[in-house]
């Protein structure tokens, strides 16, 4: 089985950035804010969406199944207050749920939280129980940034953030650390603000103590870990001289990286510097960058063809790359599909 | 000949921090504040900082020459105004002077400058003239980011910055792109906010025109570029759906990486995704990561082991690597190279 753990629903029907351009809109002027009740997206419309696009590429790479949440970059949270993340990420979630319920096969589904800033994160705790326990969700995405590129919330490892952290341990899910669109000029979103924020996050636990306060808090960092892997051994370096344990023991029981990284070398340096056991494959297909590689003639997020054709890997680190870790990782995913 | 373009006076006298103590005590209490003559530190303490240190690193590896610009950490603009940063940078620089008057077979120097949050840079120019002029110095150390992380100064592709582009053009010198010490909480100044600065500069060029503006204008890149050469099919990517040329022409007569990679998979990538005529020798030795690697029992920033073994590097790529880029990058050095 192959599993996708980092798939966003890029694609939704266009009512559904009418519904937040109103609500944005209605930041200002609260006659034209829209109720949720005012979205209405029917099953055809949701399924259409899919299956012409995520549905068909999984089909013709290949992949069985993808852990699916709102778009990365709608996330926004700084738009607006709590009430405006918390309507917002409510309807992106239902979403989703509904995406799960149309393909049962093919999609689980992982919340995005009604984060805001400078807001405590235990506000976010009633959506995401919502998703694990309504919705049957397997994971979180956690923003690290909800201002969009000022970056003035304390870091994932200050105990601002262990609300959250005690909710994931308590339902066994893991988080994609992830942010969304900068608006921060310095900052181009996917070029910049998404990398950089995945290399801040490795850094910010190596320096802490985190994963011993939370021995079975999971992180995923997307997009291939950022900088991580080419400058592994920068941070092996920085973990030594920090008198902290070798990376291994230190960070590797609860950091793992997806496959998002768009070109044979990348995925090739991947997996010859972390090992095996960390990596999860991933495409964030129709995402980030949706064209054709000239060079290859493929599309730059058909990450499987890369992990295929890399020549340290053996039948058995693809057989873990593309499923055994993700269903250690998410327990939940595991369960869902033994149950089937 | 082997030149190393990114050094820092890292092991200058501590005289200098306390003279910068004080002044940073000076600016809430004028009565303390030092002045610039208060700082004495003879030829023999600045021969000896060098002679046990970079020297003999140098001497160890074979490294000929080394560009040598203050201590990148220490710049720390955000400190003060400008008078803060001008007082500051006109020591720090003439300290550089004098280790290349000392050892001058071996040092050539590079300039900061006296950047300020919020400030015109042209105000830099006078002491960036003084210290291509009077110094001999042959780059700047540019930051893009004065305050500090907080990432508030337009990005360096807007015209604020076109004042010492002008400069540069004109007295046919590189600027490395090179932040100093976070103060965010969020970014570790080494391993975070300094590779994020690299990924940030270049996705800053990728989305504008500014190489057709100043094409003779070149900026090396350090850290091997942030988490660029590792997403190399990501920025391929986004430049085609952004409707740029390929990233070859788009920027790379204009932008330039160096090797400071601590591990040799990430050498062996860089080697293998960019041109070799986009890649400068580099070890910022004695720098960030000072230790050694208990994995091959070398330093981790003793690149040029790395580079030396290297795969798909021939001894001609060697040479353009370790000497025959940098001349052409450096025209200053090359001829003062030529005239010795």
């Amino acid at each position: 089985m192959i599993i996708d753990c980092h798939g966003h629903y890029t694609t939704a029907p266009p009512a559904l950035e009418q519904w937040r351009k109103r609500q944005i809109a209605g930041l200002a002027d609260r006659s034209v804010a829209p109720r949720v009740s005012d979205l209405k997206i029917g099953d055809d419309e949701l399924r259409a969406s899919i299956a012409d696009h995520q549905l068909r590429k999984m089909d013709e790479r290949g992949i069985d199944r993808t852990i699916f949440s709102p778009r990365a970059s709608f996330m926004a949270h700084h738009v607006g207050d709590f009430a405006t993340s918390s309507a917002w990420a409510g309807i992106c979630n239902e979403l989703c749920y509904r995406v799960t319920k149309l393909f049962p096969d093919r999609f689980v589904g992982a919340a995005m939280l009604p984060q805001s800033p400078g807001v405590d994160p235990a506000t976010c705790i009633a959506e995401l129980e919502r998703c694990v326990e309504s919705y049957g969700f397997v994971a979180i995405n956690l923003n690290p940034d909800p201002s969009g590129g000022h970056w003035n919330a304390p870091p994932l490892t200050d105990r601002f953030w262990y609300p959250i952290y005690e909710k994931m341990v308590e339902h066994r899910i893991p988080a994609m650390i992830h942010v969304s669109t900068s608006c921060n000029p310095s900052f181009h979103t996917t070029g910049a603000h998404y990398l950089n924020a995945d290399t801040t996050a490795f850094m910010q636990c190596l320096t802490s103590d985190l994963f011993q306060d939370f021995p079975a808090l999971k992180f995923v960092i997307p997009h291939g870990g950022g900088a991580v892997p080419y400058h592994w051994g920068r941070f092996r370096g920085l973990a030594q001289e920090l008198k902290k344990p070798p990376l291994k023991r230190h960070l590797l029981n609860n950091i793992f990286f997806d496959t998002c990284v768009y070109h044979q070398p990348g995925i090739d340096l991947l997996a010859k510097v972390i090992p095996v056991h960390n990596i999860l494959f991933a495409s964030e297909m129709i995402g980030a960058v949706r064209g054709i590689d000239p060079e290859t003639g493929h599309a730059f997020d058909d990450t499987k063809r890369y992990i295929d054709a890399s020549p340290s890997l053996t039948s058995d680190d693809r057989r873990n790359i593309y499923e055994g870790n993700a269903r250690r990782v998410y327990p939940r995913l595991d369960a869902a599909l033994a149950a089937r």
